[in-house]
Order: structure tokens, then C-alpha cells, then sequence
């Protein structure tokens, strides 16, 4: 009965907090409403490109084996609201990067190509220019070009994403508060003495300078990068690499897509009103359109540290921050088994890869390609080198075979960008020694792939904070965009 | 000031209600705690054999490609709830349908193979067991034979799915109010002059009439099985087929899965108690064992019009009612994009296939065979067998090579069951020829397969109703069990 009594008096107590004034009446009455309408001071929208599923789960996977359990799950596999998303595009089931970007963007499904612009060319207003308009400061972070697709949909209109100079041209006037990633080669004139892909001999980060961007362009300036201070009202251009940043399992000396993200949100938080962050790890779809297993699962966790970046700012300001993160479309058709595998799977063993099939094309495989022809090439010459960078031991006959076959058609010069169906199945436009070594490596760990490009399974959405319910359930990309300009605040219609 | 006055009633009115009685103010204020514990009275568990994101998107795409749009979504798509679930068994990460269905059953994990006994072969209680403590009915539905794996995890315990026949008798003895599916095999004794797997004589089908059972044996009993009215108090054992019940792609005169279980709704709904069903759509799993795109769409579309009945089940008591709809794990590592088609996919030519691969390797191609030598075997006399069963026309020069091999390997015999690599890439351990028929079919349509076997991708799960929110998220299959089981009011502890 005590109990009883209490619950009494905590219900008078209740109820007389509804009279203390006729508008706190109304107020708590609308209370209900407002929780429907959550709106977030803060937005991260972080993009996996090329990630769904498969590509979580094979680095979560990959991490359960090194630490002797059967899965090891991302930091953002514990978000609260989660769902599934179709990616199509307007012209095409498999989408590609400008038209999923464009739509999570914009809105808008558009074409397989367009960099937020709609199916005439016109331009699509984007959620950064929303955001300008609510006087929020933005940011785009990648560890691709700032130029490829991703990044672009988000600060530039163009009716193709082809054309990086003319992109890199919009960012500049674009107003965006921080742009960090790759990519100065559309940016510099010639007289800087580095890479440049611009013929018209205009160097747009010194008219970002003039415009008052501090910048940092060349990977010898990530010590200072890293020395940077932000302070509020900053406008900043960083720009580590000529083309993309180089991938998390090659030695990189360049800033990690955790450290270009920390550096974006200590400078944007600084602003009052709030910010938009776009942050994409671009190129865990580079490595899967290779077929590259570990590569993949590199820049996977690597994107993954750039989200537990969010998630620690989500953790200081819950009630005022949502955090997304998404990918744009599945790329390689991974999957975790293997018909010649069949029920097993060894993840645990593509840990001896150090190098990316990038670096190894380019690098080691390139020097031995110098030094040879196709008569004198032997993969025997090869096998310390596979050993030591792919743990590539103990190979049986049929695998020396298959690599000997792709070694001759390495040094004969042959990369088959063709469609003739036989031969590209084999290598897709890749090296063919390099592409037969990461596919006997990803064999045997159990790892399959059914595709050099993209494919169409939908990819999965994981949110936290303000406003994330409406990420739960199977929806499209285009309602990405349509929940964060909610939670933004912005008025679309 | 009307309305605030109203406001202010409505308010007087609810607090006068807090005091009709003593015990009328404590259940009030249970009221929140008890929205946090919702239960349902009755559940229906829906478990697509082998179905992941990529089953669910292909054949949502094929549905988009027939009406003309770019997708077409399922009934069980739209569920309020949905999350991703992680499938690995106690011994190995890529799992089979019976630890998988264990998970799910029991809420433990054990070892591929066990039939609900943990890994010293102890028997673990099922969701079906705690119904009936609770005195609700139960049902277990199935197309696959009824003691293979996955409605043997709910009606009986088994150190081996192997032991089909101990199942049947496990089964037999369960007390499980509708058993609905393939598979009298295991169950009849030699005087019915049916198909029988059985070698003691007994017959379970003859002891279960004992029981109380009314009984359906054997496809010619389809209409009467159709005509029959479910009375309350009825106890069903409808076994329809020797074995697996049919594809739905082929000419069926079994009942269909959305039949089965409108039967077993209708039935277990007469119970004053609530009731407990799992239905299962089995075949989706050995479509995708052996890569047959259209015959694994064509069941998980049969699986859906299921779901549409629980469904609309639950569209009659949403208060009452859990729909949960899953899978055990991925079967095939079947993606959405192949390296042959690139960006391009047909997945409307799939239409064109009408017949599964295997009535097509026990029908007409087995006539093929009997009447042919490898010596006189000839892809030219097949074509117009391949043309109106699968749709395959004007075929390239290097499509009629791969068939004229296969079709040589198969007329000499040749099923690779070995492990010996190469071949088994080629055809698993299927028919060589009608394996390349459909693999030349679902490359055409743009559809890639990783295996023949199981793969780890996560599964979707889907809910609605009473609870449902418990199934967002990223969790383990176990976790179904576990919320299942609490939503069921089951005291687990």
C-alpha cells in the first residue's frame, strides 16, 4: 500500500506540472509532436563506396580470425536504426557512382554518369547547398580524387563525371568549408613542379587562396597537415595526392581518411550553427572492382576508423548529431564462399598480404616485367616474392600453372580491355599475373567474386542520433536524402 | 482559449481515471512497462531456406523487369522492422540448415548437422516445446521433405540430419498439432505400395491416426487436402510428396506453400491459446546449390504469397500477431552483376525458363540420354529443347563449345562429385550439361554465382507486429530465438 501511495502522489505531482501555466498546458501537449520531427545541429553522412554487405562482413570476418573468434563486428554495425537500400539509376539497374551519389545528394535518381545534375542537364540543388542555405558549414572528405564521383555530386554540377578539370573548377567556387582528399592534379597549374592535369595553366588552389582557403597540396605537407590547428572560420583545402590517397594496406605517408575526417569535424564544430560532413571511404570499390580481398577489407576497417571519429563526436553531442553511414552500390559481386572451398573459409590467412595489387602491379611486378621477356619468365623467379607479400605458400600445380599461363600473358603485354568474354572473365582490364595472384589468394581463403564492376544487391544503411529511426526498413538511396534534409532542417518543398 | 479549455477536460477526465480504484491506479501505471514487453498470441515464423539480400533483390528485380519498372518490391519488404543477421555455426563460419535452424529453434549454437542437441548431443528445448508448455498450438510447414533439416529442428532432436527416419519418428511422436510438407517417405511402411525410405515397417502415418491424426498421404490426395475445413481441436499430418515437394517454376499438382499455410492458419487459429507456426520455403536453398537463377526466384516468389497469407493473418489481428519472416543463411553466393554482362542486366529473359534444372535433368534430358552415346551427342538436336525451355536463343559460337563439352562430359557419364578442383568449378556435382544451360542463362541475364555450396553473407530478417521492433538491427540468428521466445511469453530463465 505504501507503494501504492506513492504512485499517487507522483501522479498528483504529474498532474499539476500540466497547470502551472496555460501555454505549459500546450506545451507539454505538443511535447509528442516535436519527438516525431527530430532535428540534428550536426550531420556526418559517411559513404562506403562500392560496400554493402558482403564487403562488412568479409572485414568483419577477416578481424573475428585475427582475434580468434568466429566475427569481429565494425563500429557501426551497432548503430541503432539500420536498413536496406536500392541504388539503381535512372537508365540503368546497375548504378554507378554519380548517379547513387547524385541521388543520395540530391534527391533525384538521375543518370549513370551525372554529377547532380537531372536527365537535361539541369543542376540539382545538393544537401551542401542546403545546408549553405541554413548557414551550416560544410565539409567533403575522400580518400579518392576531391574530382571522382562522390565527392563531386556533392560540391559540383556537371553532365558528366568525366570531367574532373571543369569539377575541381565548380569546388572552387563551391564555398565549401573544407575539402580534404586526393586529387590536386585537376587543381594546380604547372608551376608548382608536381603532377597536374590541367591544360588551361589555371591553379585554382591559389584562387581558393585568394578567396582565403588555408591549403595543403602535396603529400610532403602531411607533417604540417597533421601540426594544423583548426580555428573557427577557417576555410580549408587539403589535397594529399596528385590522383587518389593510396590504399590503408600500402605503407602510406599521406593523412588517414580517420585523420582528414578528425581535422573536418574539430574545424566545422567550431561553427555556431552547426555543420554537414560528407565523408567517403572511395575506394574500398577500387580494390573490389579488382577482385582484391584484403585490399578491400583494408580500406574497410580503415573507413570504419574514420566512422568511430563520428561516432566519438555523436558520443560528446547525442542530442544534437546524426551520423549515417551508407555505401552508394555493391562493386566485385563478393561473396563469402567459394565453390572450390566449398563449406570453408580461412580469412585468417589473407593477413600475410601486405601490399595491394596496385602497389605490387606497379612496384615489384613492374621492375620484373622490365628485366624479362616472355620467353625467359618464370613464376619460379616470382615465388619469394608472393610468399613474402601474399603468403602465398606451398602452391599446388594447378595454381603455379595458372600463374605461369597469366605471367606469359603479362609479359606479352596482353591486358584485355576487350569484351571478348573468354579472356576478360579471366582478368577483367587488370594485370594478369597480378589479378591470378589475389584470385588464387582469395580462393583460398573463401572469398568469391562475380564481377569487375558493380552489381545491384542492395547495400546497407546504419544511423545513430538524432532523427536516425527513419534510416530502419528497406527504402532508397534517394530517401537518404530525404531523411537528412529533414533531420537538417531544410524545407525541400 | 477553446482549445486549451478542452485540453484541460481531456486532461481532468484522464487523471480521474487513475482513481476509479486502488488496483485500477497500478495497472495504469504498469501501462508503459508492459508496451516495452509487447506479446503476441500468435506466431508465425517464416524461414526462406538459403535466402539473403541477393535472393530477395533478384527476385524483386525479375518482378520489376516483368511489370516494367526497375524493381517490384515483395509483400514482406515493407515489414516495419528489418535487420541483418549473422549465421555462423559453433564449428565452422559458413553454417548449414541445421545448426542454422537450431539457432533459430533453440537459441543455441551447435555444430552443422545437429538436429536441436547442443554439442554433446543433448537435446535443446524449441520454440515449439515452449508452445506447447503454454499450451498454444503449433504447426510446422515445409516444400522440402518434413524431417529435412530446418522443420526437423522444430519437431524433433537428432545428433545427425542424416537420421531421417528417427526424425520421422521423433516427429511423429511431438504432439505438433499441423505437420504440412514433402517427404511420406520416411514415414509409411511398404502396404501402401508409395515410394517408402523405411526399412523397419512401421508405419508412423498408421501410428499418428492413433493418435488422433487425420491424415494426407501422397499427391493424389491434393484435392481432397483442398477441400478439407479445419475444425478446432483437429490434429494434421499432410505429407504431399515421396520427398521435396516441386519447384514452383514446374507444373506443380501439390498444394502450393501459401496453400500449406493458409490450411495450417486457418487450423491453428480455431485454438483458444494462440499458436506457434514455421513454415518454410525449402527449395529456395537448391535452386541456388545449383546456381539456378529462375527456379530460385520462382520459389522465393511461392515463398512470399506465404508471407502474404501471414500477412494478412496479422492484418486481422495486428494487437495479437508476430510476423517474422527470415533465412537460415545464403546459398550459391549468388550476386546481382556479372563479369561477362558488366553494367547490363536482363533479368526479363529469365522469364522466358520454365522449367527447373532438375525435371529438366530427370525429364527430357534424361530421355536425351538414354537414347544417345557420347559418340553421336550433338548440341543441334537439343536446340529447340533449350529454345522453349529456357529461352535460350541465337547462341553464340563459344556458348554451342561449352554446351557441346558439357553435353560430352555428361553422355560419358562424367558427374563430378570429386573434389578435384577444375571440374567441380564447372558444374558442382550437377548434371554437366544442364548445369552449362543455366549457367549460359543466368550469365546472359546478368546474374553471378561464388559456390555451390553455402556461403556466410548475412541474412535479412524481417518483422511485423506485436514486438517487432526487437528485429532491428545487426544481430546473430540466436537472437531470434531469444526475441521470439520473450514476444511468445516464454519464461526462458
Amino acid at each position: 500500500m505504501k507503494k501504492l501511495t506513492m504512485t499517487l502522489v507522483l501522479l498528483m505531482m504529474l498532474f499539476s506540472s500540466f497547470l502551472i501555466t496555460a501555454e505549459g498546458v500546450q506545451e507539454q501537449a505538443m511535447a509528442p509532436a516535436a519527438v516525431q520531427q527530430e532535428q540534428a545541429k550536426y550531420v556526418i553522412l559517411l559513404i562506403g563506396d562500392g560496400m554493402s554487405t558482403a564487403q562488412i562482413a568479409a572485414a568483419e570476418a577477416y578481424l573475428g580470425a585475427q582475434r580468434g573468434v568466429m566475427t569481429s563486428p565494425m563500429s557501426f554495425q551497432s548503430f541503432t536504426a539500420q536498413g536496406l537500400t536500392t541504388t539503381y539509376a535512372s537508365d540503368r539497374f546497375i548504378t554507378d557512382s554519380a548517379a547513387a551519389g547524385t541521388a543520395i545528394a540530391t534527391g533525384s535518381k538521375t543518370y549513370c554518369g551525372a554529377i547532380s545534375v537531372d536527365e537535361s542537364g539541369t543542376p540539382l540543388k545538393t544537401l551542401v547547398e542546403y545546408a549553405q542555405d541554413l548557414d551550416l558549414a560544410t565539409g567533403i572528405v575522400s580518400t579518392t580524387r576531391i574530382t571522382h564521383a562522390t565527392p563531386a555530386v556533392f560540391a559540383s554540377h556537371n553532365v558528366s563525371r568525366n570531367e574532373e578539370n571543369d569539377i575541381a573548377a565548380d569546388m572552387a567556387d563551391s564555398g565549401v568549408d573544407y575539402i580534404a582528399g586526393g586529387g590536386y592534379r585537376n587543381f594546380i597549374g604547372a608551376d608548382r613542379g608536381l603532377k597536374t592535369k590541367r591544360t588551361d595553366g589555371v591553379d585554382l588552389i591559389s584562387e581558393m587562396e585568394r578567396q582565403g582557403y588555408r591549403s595543403f597540396v602535396s603529400e610532403s605537407m602531411t607533417d604540417t597537415f597533421r601540426s594544423w590547428n583548426p580555428r573557427a572560420g577557417e576555410k580549408v583545402v587539403a589535397l594529399m595526392g596528385a590522383s587518389h590517397l593510396d590504399y590503408a594496406i600500402d605503407e602510406a605517408h599521406q593523412p588517414t581518411l580517420a585523420e582528414l575526417t578528425a581535422k573536418g569535424i574539430d574545424l566545422l564544430s567550431k561553427d555556431k550553427d552547426g555543420f554537414f560532413l560528407m565523408v567517403e571511404g572511395g575506394r574500398i570499390d577500387h580494390a573490389c572492382h579488382a577482385n582484391d580481398g584484403m585490399t578491400s577489407i583494408g580500406d574497410t576497417l580503415a573507413f570504419d576508423e574514420a566512422v568511430q571519429v563520428a561516432a566519438a563526436f555523436y558520443q560528446q553531442h547525442p542530442n544534437e548529431t546524426l551520423v549515417v553511414v551508407t555505401g552508394d552500390h555493391e562493386t566485385g559481386g563478393l561473396t563469402l564462399g567459394f565453390a572450390g572451398t566449398k563449406y570453408e573459409s580461412a580469412y585468417g590467412m589473407l593477413g600475410d598480404q601486405s601490399i595491394s595489387y596496385e602497389n605490387y602491379t606497379y612496384g615489384e611486378f613492374a621492375a620484373y616485367k622490365a628485366a624479362h621477356t616472355v620467353q625467359d619468365a618464370a613464376v619460379t623467379d616470382l615465388i619469394p616474392s608472393l610468399e613474402s607479400n601474399f603468403g602465398l605458400y606451398d602452391m599446388s600445380e594447378s595454381e603455379i600453372a595458372l600463374l605461369q599461363s597469366a605471367l606469359e600473358r603479362s609479359l606479352g603485354g596482353e591486358v584485355v580491355k576487350s569484351t571478348f568474354a573468354d579472356d576478360y572473365l579471366l582478368y577483367g582490364g587488370y594485370e594478369p599475373f597480378v589479378m591470378e595472384v589475389t584470385h588464387i589468394l582469395n580462393r583460398r581463403a573463401g572469398l568469391g567474386w562475380t564481377s569487375y564492376s558493380h552489381t545491384a544487391v542492395p547495400i546497407a544503411t546504419f544511423a545513430i542520433g538524432q532523427g536516425s529511426d527513419a534510416f530502419m526498413g528497406y527504402y532508397d538511396n534517394t530517401d537518404i536524402f530525404t531523411n537528412i534534409s529533414a533531420i537538417m532542417g531544410v524545407d525541400t518543398l
